[in-house]
Parts: C-alpha cells; sequence; structure tokens
C-alpha cells in the first residue's frame, strides 16, 4: 500500500471502530442492569464476568468479519491463553469492558477500549464510556477528539497544581501495597493537588487526554488498557512513556502519561517500581 | 406547628432547594468553561475560587429571600469566619461547589449540596452533580431519589465484595498521610474489591446511596459535605456513623456510612483515627 492508501484504510478502519465501540457500549450498558456473573483471574479481586467475554467476542467478530487479514489481542482472549504478541501485521487491541470491577458494582465508570496497531506503531484509538456516552477518539496525526471536539492535555509543568491519577493494580501483597502507597503519598507530599482512583485505566488516561488532569501512572496495567489512550493522550499534545522515562513499550506493564515532559519526568523521578510479569512473557498473554 | 404543618413546610423547602441546587449547578457548569481565580485557606492543598463564594451567595441570598427567619451554615460564609453552630431552628448547611480542586481542573466530579436540620436534625438533603445534571434528593421518612427514581443501598455485608470509597483530607504531613495510607492499605488487604477516590465527599456518598460502592469513610470533611448526604443514604436504606461506631456528629469531620451495619462495623474497626478540629470549635467554623 502507498502512504496514501494506508492513510485512507486506517481512518475506514476508525470508522469502524467508533461504529463496534458503541454497539459494544450499549450492551455493556444494558449489562450493567442485570445480575452478574462474577469469576476471578489472577487475584481474587481481578474479576471477570460473562459481559466481559461477550462484549469481547461481539466486537472481534464484527471485526474480523470486515477485515480477516487483522491481527487481534483481546483481554479475555489473552486469559484464555491467546498468544499476545505485536507484530507488524494490522493489530486490534482490545479492552471489552475496562473497569470490570466498577462494572460489577455498577460503579459509572466504565469503557469499551479499542486500539489499532500497524509496525507495531499505534494508528488509532477508541475510548467509549458506557455509562455517560462520551466518546474518545485519535488518529496519528489527526488530533485528538471527545464526542468530534478537538481537546488538549494541560501544559501545567508544576506538580504543585497537579491532579495526578493512577489505579491500584491487581497485586494486593503486602510489599506491593507498601511501594503502591509509598509512591502515592509522595506526590501527595510535593504537594500534588491531589490524587484520584476512579478504577478505570483508560477513562483516567482520557481525563489527562481532555487536561482534566495532569497525569497518570500505573504498574499493572496491560496493552488493552493503554493500546488506545497512548494515541489520544499524544494527540491531544501529551507524552506517554515508560515508567523508567524511556519510550513506551506497549507490553510491559507500566505507563506514565502527562500533559508535559516536565510532568512525566517529574512524575517518572519519584516513582518506586512493583515488577509485574510481562504481556508478551513466554509468547503468552498470561493476564496475571 | 403541628406535625402535619411541619411536613408540609419542609416539603416546600425542599422542592425550593431542589430549584436553587439546579439554579447554581448550571452557574458551576458555565464557570467550568471559564479561567478560574484560585485562592488557598487552610492549606496550599485547600483550595477556594470565587465562584464557590459566589455561588454561596446565589444559594443563600435565594433562600433568606424565601426564608427569612431560618439559619444557614455555608462553606464559604464560615470561611469568611461565620458562627457554625447548629441550634433547633430550621438551618440550611449549604457546600456551594463540593469538589473545588475538581473544579479547578474542570474534572468532571463536582456538586452543590444542600442540606436541612431542625432542631438539630436532619431533615432532606439535595446533592446536584455539576457535570451530568443527576439530582440526588431524600426527605425524612419519604425516601431518596436519583433523578426522581428510588434508590437504594447495597446490601453485601462481605468486605471481600466491596468497593469502598474515601478522600485525601487537607492535612498533608507526613504522619497524617501515613495514617491516611494505613487505613487503605488495610482494606485493600482485607481486600476489599477495590478503593477509589474521587474528589467529591457528597458524589462519593451518593454512590453508596445508589448502591454503587458499599462504604465511604473520611476524616476531614465538614458538615456541609456530609448533611445532605447522611439523610440520602439513611433513606436509600443505609447507615451513617461516627468513625467510632457511634452516632454521627455533624460537626465531628469523620465518617463511616454503608449500605449496611456489618460493613459500616468492619471499617470502624479498621481505621485508624485522624484528628481535625471541630467544625464548631471556640463556636466559630474555622474551615481548617
Amino acid at each position: 500500500m502507498t502512504n496514501s492508501d494506508s492513510d485512507k484504510c486506517w481512518a475506514e478502519c476508525l470508522d469502524v471502530a467508533v461504529e463496534v465501540a458503541r454497539k459494544a457500549g450499549k450492551v455493556v450498558q444494558e449489562a450493567v442492569k442485570q445480575e452478574k456473573s462474577v469469576s476471578t483471574k489472577s487475584t481474587p479481586t481481578d474479576l471477570v464476568t460473562e459481559a466481559d467475554q461477550q462484549v469481547e467476542e461481539l466486537i472481534i467478530s464484527t471485526l474480523r468479519d470486515r477485515f480477516p487479514s487483522h491481527r487481534f489481542i483481546g483481554e479475555e482472549s489473552s486469559a484464555a491463553g491467546e498468544k499476545c504478541i505485536l507484530t507488524d501485521s494490522p493489530t486490534w487491541i482490545i479492552d471489552p469492558i475496562d473497569g470490570t470491577c466498577n462494572f460489577v458494582h455498577s460503579f459509572p465508570m466504565v469503557a469499551v477500549s479499542i486500539g489499532f496497531a500497524v509496525n507495531k506503531e499505534l494508528e488509532f484509538g477508541v475510548i467509549y464510556h458506557c455509562f455517560d456516552g462520551t466518546l474518545y477518539t485519535a488518529r496519528k496525526g489527526h488530533g485528538a477528539f471527545c464526542n468530534g471536539v478537538r481537546i488538549h492535555v494541560s501544559k501545567e509543568k508544576d506538580v504543585s497544581k497537579a491532579l495526578i491519577l493512577t489505579e491500584i493494580g491487581a497485586k494486593r501483597d503486602q510489599a506491593t501495597l507498601n511501594i503502591f502507597s509509598g509512591n502515592i503519598m509522595k506526590l501527595l507530599s510535593a504537594p500534588a493537588h491531589g490524587v484520584r482512583i476512579i478504577g478505570s485505566s483508560t477513562l483516567a488516561l482520557c481525563l489527562v487526554a481532555t487536561g482534566s488532569a495532569e497525569a497518570y501512572y500505573q504498574y499493572g496495567l496491560h496493552c488493552w488498557d493503554i493500546a488506545a489512550a497512548a494515541v489520544i493522550i499524544r494527540e491531544a499534545g501529551g507524552v506517554v512513556v515508560d515508567t523508567s522515562g524511556g519510550p513506551l513499550d506497549l507490553m510491559s506493564r507500566r505507563v506514565v502519561a502527562a500533559g508535559t515532559h516536565e510532568m512525566a519526568n517529574y512524575i517518572v523521578q519519584q516513582l518506586q517500581p512493583i515488577s509485574y510479569e510481562r504481556d508478551d512473557s513466554n509468547n503468552i498473554c498470561t493476564a496475571s
């Protein structure tokens, strides 16, 4: 394909992603009202429901019908043992219900996230907020949007004027919790304006993209939590890096995102790392 | 007044409160889009804006015109040195912008809260979510409602299936942060499903009332953060108590709210206290 051909092709893929995300989001909205059948995955607090699996199946089957040569990485397929490797092929990276714990509680922060990568580069991202219907979209080089309106990150560089988001990972052993807690305390002592934990990585990252928060960091998230959001934040003018400060490694399960390089660098310097098994370890995404 | 007269009277007051909360909420919605003039109160992270003061003035002047014999306790009037004492007189307890830090960042969790007490008993509460327009209302003995639909708390008793909400108080010294952090870690180790921090006490409490979270606790909140919400949670079937497990003391700046007594008791037993000066210390509400 020429550049122009691929540009047209990815634009078409984005349109389909929006359509599928809205459709899936409506299914999630309905499922919130029903009794949920809850199981656990890697830990007693790493939840999954039948709805996660059904919505992922809906998304992947729709996309596979339309783009049979494309590859798919999905949270639930990966948990079921499918390979989780990013190749050069066009690859959809899907979280059918981001914020499963919130979903189980009908806590109104739940999203469908669909990212798309080609040649291992993220091309576009779509995130649909299942409770209020807000749609976040971005395509590389074409800007980021919330409900069709262009969005921009906060340009704040001073942590003492920052609102910072993070999430609790699945690990709950004492050593992990001590590091998790120590990282938050360092930022609160800075003193950052505040720290928020909303229970949905993708929506938290979208709030960085709209400038409602200055930064987000997390250890323990997965490639499907960050794929779509990374494009949205970058296209909104922000930065998405590894917690070491180096380039983002989609499979490394750690991220710092911020409106400015200065804010990202500050947070990178404060964080003590928490170790999680890579998404692509042993060529199998263990979703653990 | 007979019981029937007062019942009719407080019903009318509630209608006016709803009208005023909506009007104030619309002003806040508009103010979110403007440049904010931010100052600090008790600590560098205890923020206040011109909008807080303007919205409180709007609410109190409207209510005072309508009910000239009533008393008023408001966050900003109190910060300006007005007395903060609950007497037997009909008293409105007002937070014009709950979640001021969120408001400053346009983080979409901000509410107007209007509570009403007579003979030191909370009679009704109105909370308006300024971003999505959700309206929570309750009157003693008449049930709790979200946008007019009856709401109920979660009946979960087991903390290992609970989503628990809390907030960071204004104090950021190391000793306070250590206790704050220790309390969260204990609940995460239980292990609770999760802990969320959304930056608005009143909206967090409303999420307990709707059953989207099992419990809420906080040290450092004020009477205007809890007055309206306490009625809403109780009328939704929940419990609101002091962090010691005893009856709620509106001026004590500490609370545990939960869907069930069992959940409230469990949390009470886990918490190590953080001391804040009472709202009615020295007969002046220092808002510190």
